[in-house]
């Protein structure tokens, strides 16, 4: 596994030291051409659906089977583990269990995970679960205005929708943690209790333009010191939550962004995450609140946008009991915790019991070419995904 | 007057409504070509500079000339009157006193003096006084790429150093406020006492990127988040300055710049303008404090960059008085106020006695489509323009 991960890492690599494998570029077709070599190699059986999304199963065992992956496109100058861990980890474990096991067992990489050229995330998983329809999918269009479903077509990964690989057993994920809980408790594994809420918002402040050189203070509405407040405002909602709410702003532009003109317009994405739908709610409202009352002093006009409303997810019990389980059978501790991030288990958790198994990213940096996980952990993760495997390959009803 | 600023708000219209009439652009030359023309029908002697100032003189008098003045380019998408109401209502005056005068009289129009295309403002009237070498002139780029130079020589108006309007026996220039304290104390003409000095500042916020799902609130080093805070002191300072500061925010620029990333970096400008240089000082001195003290709330770094230091400027007392003895003449209060934004009486009250009128702009409407004077107030400017240079001819030595 090490070496394929070291491998994937020379498959878009950039000149910053990062890997850019945008789902669907020439990048991603060499990545992919690598992962069905494998497959073919192990002699699994390799499936491909209409959302691109490849699977490689065992020949022999009882169905649905069980499934692991992840995904193997980047964001733009990403790390080398995230997503490749996943997969080159189930692969791993198909091939170690492969005639062992009661279930077959299927090893998936899911297409544009990251939702870094075509958007948003998890489109691949969404077709596999029935969450996307497939004109819809195909029609989506990147940054420079081509579709999906061309580049689909052009790299050679247009397959059968009798293929999405939407029937299973249980699916499992391992994946970098992206942030630095488990670094920060002296954890090598985690158990993923589930995906954490998220809402996204497009939040537009409307005051006037203004010569900077020639409006008295108080007569100015000035939309970005509005703004500002707001984004204070943000930050200080979830602070006080204290970690029930993940709150960012992380984009922010100005109209007309001239050094002398006092900003007509500013426009700013919220992004609020939770794992209970109350506080959710709660930090909504506030925030509503507050955003209202700075327009109000500010005399500018405010326009609250929902883009995306994703409701939190838990993973199955039986899962997470076979992960935790797991780990112990290795001598280690595996810590509960919430996914800030999503992850193809979200969709998948829709149609089979699904769980994750989280490992340490150092620093708790990720979507940078600085992303990094120690090689003994990577390593832990995966025995840990095939002793749960195993696991739950006892414990699992079949068709 | 009116019918010729009528005449300019055709050429370079834009689909907004507004002129979009860049330095050195067809559109520029366009304008400068009918300036031209007007001056060759009344009979005055015309003279290109090196930077593209045109001055139409009148053949007899003394020298030097008492000149009066504005500019021909406008902003992108600007308004009908600012700088087009200086040049018409000053070749409107030269043309009326032709021959009545002891001075020669000229008009004049400067050169790119709002800074849109090429960088920075008062370009030509920087040139005509010395403030910036030819050559450097000539090597500034527009955003294409293309220099000052090249374009001045496209649209065949480079002309000879020796033709600079450099020498004055006064410089007067009429324009509109770009604010709203005439029509706030219900003022119909101002008599500008100087331009108030400004700073202009880059300050770049650095913290760390991070994952919004993945980051407690407490772990972040958020530039956004830490900006935010200093643009709200930025407000916060001025407004306490009792509009002894002007403080401006016009642009903000995080990095990444993704919905779900937590900025790396905020770099934004500060504008910070006032007419006493101790009150600059102390607002630069509260501000540095205010940013330094956030930075280390929030374990950001600060970088704090001075772009340009523009000092105060007051204009001439002779010239004041004549523009306040004129509008008294003419039955109307002047009202003494500072000007904001720069213009190119800066420049000449380097070289010559110089004062700027002042009408009134609705709304403290500008740099924008809707920039608009009432045709009563333009044409009362022009009339104090007229009545203060005859004033100013009684009084000024000659060389």
């Amino acid at each position: 596994m090490l070496r394929r991960i070291a491998e994937f890492g020379q498959v878009g690599r950039d000149p910053a030291g990062g890997v850019t494998r945008l789902a669907l570029t020439d990048a991603d077709r060499e990545g992919r051409d690598r992962f069905v070599a494998w497959l073919k190699a192990a002699s699994l059986e390799v499936r491909v659906d209409d959302g691109g999304n490849i699977t490689g199963l065992t020949p022999a065992g009882e169905d649905p089977p069980i499934l692991v992956g992840s995904h193997l496109d980047s964001v733009r100058s990403g790390g080398p583990h995230d997503g490749v861990l996943g997969v080159t980890a189930g692969l791993g474990v198909v091939e170690a269990l492969a005639g062992a096991t009661r279930h077959r067992l299927g090893a998936v990489a899911f297409t544009g995970e990251e939702g870094a050229r075509f958007r948003p995330a998890l489109l691949g998983s969404a077709l596999a679960v029935g969450a996307i329809p497939p004109a819809d999918l195909h029609a989506r269009r990147d940054d420079d205005g081509q579709t999906f479903g061309h580049e689909l077509r052009r790299i050679g990964y247009l397959g059968s929708a009798a293929n999405r690989p939407n029937r299973a057993a249980a699916y499992l994920e391992l994946h970098v943690e992206q942030g630095p809980v488990l670094e920060h408790h002296g954890a090598r594994l985690g158990v993923v209790q589930g995906i954490i809420g998220m809402r996204w918002y497009e939040v537009r402040v409307a005051g006037a333009a203004g010569h900077a050189g020639a409006s008295p203070m108080a007569a100015r509405r000035d939309a970005l010191a509005a703004a500002a407040r707001m984004i204070v405002a943000v930050q200080e909602v979830a602070t006080a939550s204290d970690d029930a709410l993940l709150a960012t702003v992380g984009r922010c532009r100005v109209e007309p962004d001239v050094q002398n003109v006092i900003p007509a317009m500013a426009t700013f994405s919220l992004d609020l995450r939770g794992a209970d739908p109350a506080e959710l709610d709660a930090g909504e409202q506030r925030l509503r609140a507050r955003f209202a009352q700075v327009a109000a002093d500010q005399g500018c006009d405010l326009q609250v946008a929902v883009l995306w409303d994703s409701p939190p997810v838990a993973f199955d019990a039986a899962v997470r009991a076979a992960i935790t389980e797991a780990a112990t059978a290795l001598g280690v501790h595996a810590l509960p915790l919430w996914s800030g991030p999503s992850h193809d288990a979200r969709m998948m958790a829709t149609v089979a019991p699904a769980g994750m198994i989280f490992v340490p990213s150092l620093g708790g940096v990720s979507h940078s070419p600085h992303e990094r996980t120690a090689d003994a952990d990577l390593a832990l993760g995966a025995r840990a995904l095939l002793e749960a495997v195993r696991r739950l390959d006892g414990q699992l009803p079949t068709a």
